[in-house]
């Protein structure tokens, strides 16, 4: 199958979704895909198993200080250049592009980058999800080791890193990017498919359209529907998550601290109609990492908690919260890699500070 | 010719002469050299009328944050790194390794990594002396491109940079080497012999045992004189440099600043004898950049202004300046690539923030 403008709107409520609060802005993105599209075609969409062993993939993110995601808007030399990198490196030029974080901006961003470079989207992406750090990505956790990273900026400077380790990397990329004007198109672990199996997340750019499928209407930042949509959006989309439904009702108080670009605070959200007399409370990183009540977790990250506009079912990202907006808090389980013990190590929320063993958010909401 | 360890005192004292107050304690660079030497045999110093024109001539400097020069030891695996990293973008080996600054610990540490490569050392460097930025060297000054830096660190961290020109070379050099915890090696304008002929400065490694041996028995920092030294080290110093003695006194003042690392600040020698009733400030920033006498300039960047003791002519380094040494302060032209205009708008009076305009120091000493 391929990736046509039509396609984008559904791809970019999607990676909404799965950008659980962070991710940045997948408006930005879509325009570029669009815009990319237009100009040099759809982009053929290609699984892993479709590869040559020795197919070489380029996964890459626009990184930001100090996030990963970064919605800026790269010019087409950007792609090009890291592409020259690679074939420089490697001997061969890349098969196919991936996106190396499907929730948010970068969900849909690497369909401009597919297309101006003329080479397919694989179906896969490094975490399911949005995460705010370089290493919190599958290839890390599975083991491969973090031993090139390769970044460009607008001025058209570029960057190889060979890393010591995916913790060296993040620093290295990061200090590389702040310096390059907080922005920069990043390829990291640049792998033939052969190595790619078993250590990217597969699917996810089909289960991103899917997903943007279930709530078509929704405005992909949540803010009202439009045209036609599904009876029952928070359904189909909850249906199509396999997600429980932590609370629905009334956005009561926003505390949001941004340090540096990195936005910290809570969300508390209070009970309406069956949900009446709870308060749920949401511990943000940029991403929505730690639903509360009463003290008791409901969910945790990695799992995905996502919160989204009760009526279109529209994900609404961290900078969208609003006080007396109506929304449903939606959770459901990452994939299986980030519950291994490197995973939970990485990504899980020890590394984001919080003093918790981390709970299946299944065995967390079944009683609830 | 070779260097073997008797010479590392000679050259020390030199590449401090040449530091004209910065550019990094000279010891730790001496020691290193000797260390290697003693283990890896001496090393041959090459002139690039010597290498073939398609030899490669692999810079090398240690960076610090926020100067160039560092003096701090470098693990053996960190040139190695550089010169195979080197070998894999060239398709060949380096021939040569050469000093990125003779000035200071710069000028005498890279022996060691020579030793240890088992390269010759090329007889030349890019400045003639000390500057506190990447791109203030005489292969920027050249036009040559600033195409690539490759850095490691003690972590074992390789950073390969193609920078769009010299300031963002400068700038993300820094960057990684911040992140690097601020000490990293670093090989700029690596380039085959045919292109550094008229970009590089020629002999300055043996100027720097020339000047070193003119003051026999100076301490390498200036503390005190030991052993046999010339019946008139700083006469012979000042021959050897044909270098203007700005006054001869006494420190009475000295006023630093240091800023992240960054040394700025003034002292003030009172001249004593023939000089008794003139006073000259020194203007510092690292290197000691500028000398004024009752308003009136009497050398300035990029000419060289270095304090010596006045009885065994060894330089003294700006972090060694105390009140009521009796100093001699020489200033003497420099390279006269650092007088183009690309040269001067580079490492002149204004690229440090001074308002003059530059004027050569034997004008400015012609009727002092």
């Amino acid at each position: 199958m391929s990736i046509d403008v039509s396609d984008i709107p559904a791809l970019a409520r999607g990676c909404a979704v799965l950008g659980t609060g962070g991710g940045g802005d997948v408006r930005t993105g879509s325009l570029a895909a669009a815009r990319a599209i237009r100009e040099y075609g759809e982009v053929p969409l290609v699984r892993l198993a479709d590869l040559a062993d020795d197919a070489l993939i380029m996964p890459l993110s626009g990184i930001g200080a100090p996030t990963v995601s970064h919605e800026m808007i790269h010019s087409e030399d950007e792609p090009k250049r890291i592409a020259e990198e690679v074939e420089r490196l490697f001997g061969r030029p890349p098969s196919a592009v991936m996106s190396s974080e499907i929730g948010g901006s970068n969900g849909v961003a690497p369909v401009a980058w597919a297309a101006q470079l003329g080479l397919p989207l694989l179906d896969a992406d490094g975490m399911g999800r949005a995460f705010p750090e370089v290493q919190m990505v599958s290839m890390y956790v599975a083991g491969l080791p973090a031993d090139l990273v390769i970044m460009t900026d607008v001025a058209g400077n570029v960057v190889t890193i060979r890393p010591v380790d995916g913790l060296w990397s993040e620093r290295l990329a990061r200090a590389v990017c702040v310096a390059a004007g907080s922005s920069a198109l990043m390829a990291d672990y640049v792998l033939p498919a052969a190595r790619a199996r078993g250590a990217v997340i597969e699917g996810t750019v089909t289960r991103a359209l899917e997903i943007g499928r279930a709530t078509e209407g929704a405005s992909p930042t949540g803010a009202q529907a439009a045209g036609r949509s599904p009876a029952d959006p928070l359904g189909a989309l909850r249906d199509r998550l396999g997600a429980a439904r932590l609370i629905t009702g009334k956005l009561t108080d926003v505390e949001r601290r941004t340090m540096g670009g990195f936005v910290r605070g809570t969300a508390t959200i209070e009970g309406t109609g069956h949900d009446r007399g709870r308060t749920l409370t949401l511990e943000l990183q940029n991403e929505n990492l730690v639903a509360v009540e009463n003290g008791r977790v409901l969910a945790m990250v990695p799992d995905l908690i996502t919160v989204v506009d009760t009526e279109t079912a529209g994900a609404i990202q961290t900078e969208g919260l609003r006080y007396g907006q109506r929304v449903t808090v939606l959770a459901w389980p990452c994939d299986p890699l980030w519950r291994t013990s490197k995973g939970l190590e990485t990504a899980g929320p020890r590394a984001f500070g919080y003093e918790l063993d981390y709970v299946p958010v299944e065995e967390l909401t079944a009683h609830g």
